[in-house]
């Protein structure tokens, strides 16, 4: 773990209301840190709605697809996440494991093996050790408090400098619901998505169908619109849970993600997820600065995002921004290297308000003291315009700096 | 420019002979660095067969515009190349630079600026002051020699902290006709290629169309398998010419790249690219460590390099090699993301001849000293084998040090 906190974290957490129906509690294991928590459990006291996104990768870990075997039942009661080892390419002894945690899970709370979800992070292929954690999941499922997300998201952290919370209201049949979610970063963040783990609760009263269209639409333009390094973990996890709770104040439970009453949910939901993500972004390994890639005047908005991808994921791009040299020469060069149509003489190109670049050429108005000024600032504004058709996209991501070198060429050992 | 000349560069450079028919000289012309030559002038007194390989870059720079038009041509009596500006998004400027320094060396020649090629090399979206060089162009043409090819290496560089050259020979109807090349890095250095340059003459009598048949085969296992941090440049531009000067001693000029006649001049050629993208690598921006990675067992050869270019171009793997961390978890990360087909349970990888993971799962027999031995030595072999087919490939790289950090954050400004 980083010693300092990251420049760019919030400035203060939210104050986290409880969710009726989930309860919480932590354990320090042991697993790899010491004198800190790394193993979390979240306890629904009644059948959960239940929803996921996971990693892309073609090599998942055991939890990964522990999880997505699960995910056709449609029902959560537990979830259990340890930080410290992702059980991740450990064969059929991670297997033995998840099976270890999901069995001791299940009997602590008195539910079936196929109603407990499973997430593991930090290092890859050594061995989990699940019998560390598995004999006190019975006192961790009685002690559960419903008051606890910021120490939730603290067990969850690995090269985290910060935990990461938010939380949303929404108003469903003249009901008030809360949305809670926690996250982890900071490395191997891509889309499709990262070493991150993220879980979302809403005391809404809405079907696992509903709530599972309803985040594969929310990632797109959020947890999967974020880079660190562009290497995709074998771990991704995004789950979105739903006790119901909100039923027993009046609100009629939602099987349809197109039903007009969730509106206001959706749109509660997309930004909780873009706040979450954002939080990873800017706790990015080593990170100083956060920029925002926007990219227009593509020809499709998928081309755009590539585009924008490009750009957010070049080692020369992101260097730049780390030593806060404008060098729009860099942008040309992930835009002509992402493969998508541009045109030279159409491209334009904005540090903040101030375009630098336009027709091909550098603008000739631009003043470089003003772009500095830009530049030394957290938060960088990247504009291209490409100039050939309505396509837009944004991403974000963060500078490449010394200390993200120093602190991946220093993690396992 | 880097201080400190690479630890992985060549102990000694090879003399290199001088080939019958290309004289070059070089000039300071202080485009942007100060007391050093920047400008390198090569002149066939005769006309010489031509074949060039290009970025594949949607915005290449005004010298790529005009190579890949004049190769139509099939001849070539002068090559230009600066250090210092790449002349790469400098819209209608752009194209005058090349138009003026095309039109200046072809009068200082005797040919036509059809027979001119250009290649320009350095900071982008500045425009070039061609008016720099342009009016010695006379005179470097009347000045030239043929034995100058370390100082031509010399003249073409930027970020490269040592210059970078290659000779071979081979036989050709019973006569030795012999290849040079030099070539430059070290940043953007990316398959489909790089800012890159690479220059390779040979006095054999071989046709521009069989030239280029033979550098486009060869370009696949040499420079289009090395990368330095995954960033493709503007200006990649690697050209082969032909004197035919062994003409004189007997050789016969051949006219088709399948005539066995050239087998012993392929397989030299392969080398000499090979030598060259290798020199390349080890001059890679801040590198300490070389690693080769070899895939084997994929789907495809195609399959294979997409798998080992993932490798090779993952921060987390580069940064880990730079840490002498033998995280061979990062690297099933890398195959993961890979895209291509593969099998948790079937993976297995080494560092050097050691087996760190088979089988899915760590190798119980693996030394963690041996390995750390692996990892301190500075060429780092490492192989995957995928276990579903036949398909290999090999790419190179370096790793990823805060030297790169420093040397790009702190480069244009």
């Amino acid at each position: 773990m980083s010693a300092a906190v990251s420049p760019l974290a919030p400035k203060s957490y939210p104050s986290m209301p409880v969710i009726e129906g989930v309860r919480m509690a932590t354990a320090a294991a042991g697993i790899k840190y010491k004198n800190r928590t790394d193993v979390l459990m979240m306890v629904f006291d009644k059948p959960a709605a239940v929803a996921g996104v996971f990693t892309r990768s073609r090599c998942p870990s055991a939890p990964v697809d522990h999880c997505r075997r699960n995910l056709g039942h449609g029902i959560a009661r537990a979830v259990v996440v340890n930080s410290g080892n992702a059980n991740a390419f450990t064969g059929a002894k991670g297997v033995a494991a998840t099976d270890l945690t999901a069995k001791s899970a299940a009997e602590a709370v008195g539910c079936s093996e196929r109603e407990v979800y499973l997430a593991s992070t930090g290092v890859i292929g050594e061995p989990l050790d699940a019998t560390k954690f598995a004999g006190v999941l019975g006192t961790m499922a009685k002690d559960g408090t419903g008051d606890f997300w910021l120490e939730a998201a603290k067990a969850i952290m690995t090269t985290d400098t910060y935990p990461k919370v938010a939380t949303r209201s929404a108003v469903i049949d003249g009901v008030t619901v809360t949305i809670n979610g926690i996250a982890k970063g900071a490395g191997m963040i891509a889309p499709d998505m990262a070493t991150m783990l993220s879980f979302v609760v809403t005391d809404a009263a809405i079907s696992s169908a509903a709530l599972q269209a309803l985040l594969s639409a929310g990632v797109g333009s959020t947890f999967n619109a974020v880079t660190v390094d562009s290497d995709t973990s074998t771990s991704d996890t995004l789950m979105l849970f739903a006790t119901g709770a909100a039923e027993a104040r009046g609100q009629k439970q939602v099987s349809d993600a197109s039903d007009a009453r969730l509106d206001a949910f959706r749109a509660a939901l997309n930004d909780l997820l873009k706040d979450l993500a954002l939080q990873v972004v800017r706790d990015g390994e080593g990170a100083r600065k956060m920029v925002e890639v926007t990219v227009t005047g593509a020809e499709s908005d998928a081309a755009a995002k590539v585009i924008a991808l490009s750009i957010a994921n070049s080692p020369l791009v992101k260097t730049a921004v780390a030593g806060e040299d404008a060098n729009w020469g860099r942008i040309v060069m992930a835009v002509g290297k992402s493969g998508e149509l541009a045109d030279r003489d159409r491209l334009a190109i904005w540090f903040g308000d101030i375009r630098v670049a336009v027709n091909g050429a550098r603008d000739p108005d631009y003043s470089e003291a003003a772009t500095t000024a830009v530049m030394q600032k957290e938060d960088i504004p990247v504009r291209v315009d490409i100039g050939l058709g309505n396509g837009r996209a944004t991403v974000w991501t963060c500078d490449l700096t010394k200390e993200y070198v120093a602190i991946n060429g220093d993690y396992r050992s």
